[in-house]
C-alpha cells in the first residue's frame, strides 16, 4: 500500500527532502533562486522535454534557439510587456571592464528577442502560419520565497513556443491546438490539470488574454504549470511584424505564444510521489525496470547472476530501461533506494524463482509483488510499462484531484473551503470584472479563472445571473 | 563533380552566404556577435549533439546542469584563471531596480560555477573518477572582429565536460579518454584534426597543460574545435576538492575539463562544403533522402507519386530519415535547393524509371547519378548512408587536409610555408619555450604546439636537439 501520511502533514518539508535524496537537484549553489541539476533528475529532465519536442514537432513546430541576451531598445518597445516584467529582470551592464554602450537583458521570457527577427521572417500569408519553439534558461529576479522547481531565479527548463497568424481565427485556432499539446502532454505523465482563463488583471503582460494550466498539490494549493496566451496583434503592432495578404495588402500579423517550464517535473513529484518518494510514469523514468538479484548461501550466486543477465539482455531488446542493481549491499537497502528514485518496476530473483521457473515482479505504484512465470514474464513487463501503471496512477492522481475540489455557492463557502479547508473551490462566474473582484478577494485563494473545456449550468454566485462558466478558486504557489 | 573555386577564392564570402542559404544562422540579430539558429542549422545541431550525448554517456559521464550566474566572490578565487577571463566576461550587476550587493558573472566556462559543487560530492576514493558534463550557453565579451559559428558572443552550444580523479595516473587516463571521445566525434563526422600539446604561453588559465584539437580550413587557416586540459591539483586546491584515501587520509584531488562548441558545426561547413554548398555526413542530416517525383504531361504523375510514397514508407521503416519534395516548382531548382542544404541522397523518380522498374540515385559527395534496379534500392541506399558516404568524404577531407601540410626544416621555410603559400608548417621542435618563441614568431602563424599522437624523428629547427616531436604552425581563426 502506498501512503501519503508525510506528504500532506508537511509538504514543504517532504518535497525538499524528496530533492535530495533522489538526487533531483541540489539546493546548496551559493546563489539564493539558483539551483544545480542532480543526475537523476537530469535524466527525468530528458526524457520529458524529448516528449515536449515530439509533440511540438509533430504539429509543425520548428525548433530553434534565440540570443538569451536582449537589448535594452528591444526590451523597452511594448509598454505593457515592460510594465510587467521590468522589476524582475536581470542587466547586464558591464563587459570585461567596459561599461556596454548598450545594456543587456537576461530574457525573462523571449518575446522581445525573438519578434524583431519574426518582422524580418514574416513576408507573405504563405509564410503563415509559422511555428516556432526553443527549450531554454529565462532568468526572474525573484524577491519572493524561491523554491527549487517552482520559484527560481533560473528557470533552467523552458519551453516556449511562438506563432504567427494570418489572421484572428487562425490564432484562436493555435490555442486551441496548444491547448490539445498540454492536454496531451500531461495525460502522458498523469497529471491532472485545469485551463483557465485568466481575470483580466491576471493575464501575461501584453496578451488579450491568458489561458493558465494549473493542478492542484496534496497540500491544496494550485501550481500553475503551464500558460497560453493570445497576443492579437499587440506584439506585431509594436515589432511590426507584417504580412503580405493574397490580395497584396500589407497586414498586421495575429500571435499566440505558449510556455512550460521545469514546474512540470515539480508535478510529477508532488503528484504521484508518496512517503516512499518519488513515483515516475514510465515513459520518464530514466531506469524503467530494476532487477536486484537474491542470493542465499545456499543456493547458487551464479545462476541468479545469469537469470538477471538474461533478463536485462531481454528487456533491453525490447527498448525497454532495465539495470542490475549487483552493489554488494543488503536486498532491502537497494529496494528502498530505487523505489525512493520513482523505478516503476522491481524484478527480484531469487532461489525460489530459479527453482520454479518464475520471476518475481515488484510494482511501485501498488507497492505489491507478483509472481509471474517466466515464459510469461516478458509480456506482463510490457503491458505494464506501456498502460497499466500509467492508467492506475492517472487513476489514483485523478482521485486526489477531484477530492481537493469542493462545489461552493457563495463567497462564505469558498472561504471556508479555501482558508479552513485547504482546498480549491469550484463555482459559476459571469466573467465580470467586478464579481471576479469580489469572488478574488473573499478568501486567502485567488480566482484562478473560468474553465475553457468545462461548462456547468448555474448563476454566478455574486450577481446571480445565469451562467455556463464555472471558476476556480485556491491558494497558489 | 564537385568543385570548390568558389570556396578558395574567397572564403568567407562562400561561408556567410552558405550559413544564409542553407538556413544555418541568422546573422540579423540587434547585437554585434550573437546569432539565431535557423531550422537548418538547429536541426543540425541536434544530430551532432545526439552523438556528444552518446559518446559522453557510453563512457561513463553524467549528464547534468549548473547555474549559468555566477558569484563574483566563486569566480575570483582562482588566481591564473580569471587572469585569463576577466577581460571578457559579462557583468550582472542589477536586478529589476536594485543593484545587486553580489554581482554575478555569465559564465564563460563552468569551472567555477561547478568545482564549489565538487567539493560538496567530492568524498570519498570511491566517489572517484567523477565525470559530469553539459552542454549550454557560455558568454564571452569579445572585442575581436565576430564571425558566426566561430567566434561569437553566445556560444550557444558548449558541451564541457569536468572529471575528478583520486590520483595524477588517473587524469592522465582521462586525457586519453578525452583524446579517444573527441578523435571518434571527429571521425564520424569526417573531419580530420590533429591533436596538439599547447606551448606554455597558449595554455587554458589554471591549467598544467591543455591540448587543443585542430582542423584546417580551405583557405589553409586553423580553427581549434577543441580542447583538453589537464589540470592537476590547482583547482582542487582553491576549491577544497579533497577525498578520503583508502588509508583514511584527506588528499585533494585531480581533475580535468574538456570542451566542444559550436565550432564544430562550422568546421563541418568548411571542411565538407563545396561550390553548390553544404555537404552533410548522413549521420547528422537532417533529411538523408530527399525524394523528388520528375512528373511528364504524357505520363501519369498518379503512379510517380505513388511509387515515390513508397519508398518514402520504405526508407522511413528502415529508420533512414527521408521526405518527398512534392512542391509546385521545378525538379531543377528542387536540386539546388536540397543540394546547397547538403542533403546527402537524391532519389528522382521519372516515367522511365516507373516504366524500367528503376530507381535513379543521386549522391550529393560525388555529384553523380546511377540507376539501380528498384529490388535493390533500398540495400544500395542504405549501403550509401551508413559506409560509402562517409568514408567517401573522410577520403576527400583527409587528402585536403594534407595538402594544406607542409614538412619545413627551417624557419624561412616556415615563414614561406605560412606567410606566403598559406599553408600549416609541420616542424621538428624539441619542446623547449625558447625555441618555441622563435618558431612563434617566425612568420604571421602561430605555433600551435606539439602533436600528442605522431612522432617523427629529426632535430628541431631551432636548437639542432634530436627530438621526435612533431609540431605545427599555421594562421588562425
Amino acid at each position: 500500500m502506498r501512503t501519503r501520511e508525510k506528504l500532506r502533514e508537511d509538504f514543504s518539508e517532504w518535497y525538499n527532502s524528496i530533492l535530495e535524496t533522489a538526487e533531483i537537484v541540489d539546493v546548496r549553489y551559493p546563489v539564493k533562486g539558483l539551483y544545480v541539476w542532480g543526475f537523476w533528475g537530469f535524466q527525468i529532465r530528458r526524457f520529458v522535454t524529448d516528449i515536449l519536442r515530439e509533440l511540438h514537432d509533430s504539429r509543425g513546430h520548428k525548433e530553434t534557439l534565440f540570443p538569451l541576451l536582449i537589448p535594452e531598445k528591444e526590451f523597452m518597445k511594448e509598454a505593457e510587456h515592460i510594465k510587467g516584467f521590468e522589476d524582475q529582470v536581470y542587466w547586464v551592464t558591464r563587459g570585461g571592464n567596459d561599461e556596454l554602450d548598450v545594456k543587456l537583458v537576461l530574457r525573462p521570457t523571449s518575446e522581445t528577442s525573438m519578434y524583431p527577427m519574426f518582422s524580418l521572417w514574416v513576408r507573405s500569408h504563405a509564410d503563415l502560419p509559422m511555428k516556432v519553439y526553443q527549450i531554454v534558461s529565462v532568468f526572474r529576479y525573484e524577491t519572493k520565497h524561491t523554491r527549487p522547481l517552482i520559484r527560481v531565479r533560473e528557470i533552467t527548463t523552458f519551453k516556449e513556443a511562438h506563432t504567427v497568424h494570418s489572421s484572428r481565427e487562425d490564432a484562436e485556432r493555435q490555442v486551441k491546438e496548444a491547448i490539445e499539446i498540454y492536454s496531451e502532454f500531461y495525460r502522458r505523465l498523469g497529471i491532472p490539470c485545469l485551463f483557465l482563463r485568466r481575470p483580466e488583471w491576471d493575464k501575461f503582460p501584453g496578451a488579450e488574454y491568458t489561458i493558465g494550466v494549473d493542478t492542484i498539490f496534496p497540500d491544496g494549493k494550485v501550481l500553475q504549470i503551464g500558460t497560453i496566451h493570445n497576443l492579437g496583434q499587440n506584439f506585431s503592432k509594436t515589432f511590426e511584424i507584417k504580412f503580405e495578404t493574397p490580395s497584396g495588402n500589407r497586414e498586421y500579423a495575429y500571435q499566440t505564444c505558449y510556455g512550460i517550464s521545469e514546474r512540470c517535473i515539480a508535478s510529477l513529484i508532488g503528484i504521484h510521489g508518496d512517503d516512499r518518494g518519488l513515483l515516475l510514469p514510465p515513459e520518464v523514468a530514466p531506469v524503467q525496470v530494476i532487477i536486484v538479484p537474491i542470493p542465499y548461501k545456499d543456493f547458487g550466486e551464479e545462476e541468479i547472476r545469469r537469470v538477471c543477465s538474461n533478463i536485462k539482455r531481454e528487456l533491453s531488446a525490447e527498448g525497454i530501461r532495465a539495470e542490475i542493481d549487483d552493489r554488494d549491499l543488503r536486498p532491502g537497502w537497494k529496494f528502498y533506494y530505487w523505489e525512493s528514485r520513482g523505478v516503476p518496476l522491481r524484478i527480484e530473483i531469487g532461489p525460489r524463482d530459479v527453482k520454479e521457473g518464475k520471476v518475481t515482479i515488484f510494482r511501485r505504484d501498488l507497492m505489491k509483488r507478483e509472481s509471474v512465470d517466466a515464459e510469461n514474464y516478458l509480456k506482463r513487463v510490457r503491458d505494464l510499462l506501456n498502460q497499466e501503471i500509467i492508467e492506475n496512477m492517472r487513476k489514483e492522481a485523478e482521485e486526489n484531484f477531484i477530492s481537493m475540489i469542493r462545489r461552493c455557492s457563495s463567497l462564505e463557502g469558498i472561504k471556508k473551503c479555501v482558508d479552513e479547508d485547504k482546498k480549491v473551490a469550484r463555482v459559476n462566474w459571469c466573467g465580470e470584472d467586478t464579481c471576479g473582484l469580489e469572488i478574488n478577494e473573499c478568501s486567502q485563494g485567488q480566482l484562478l479563472g473560468y474553465s475553457v473545456n468545462e461548462k456547468e449550468s448555474g448563476e454566478c454566485i455574486v450577481c446571480g445571473v445565469a451562467t455556463e462558466k464555472v471558476a476556480y478558486v485556491g491558494r497558489t504557489y
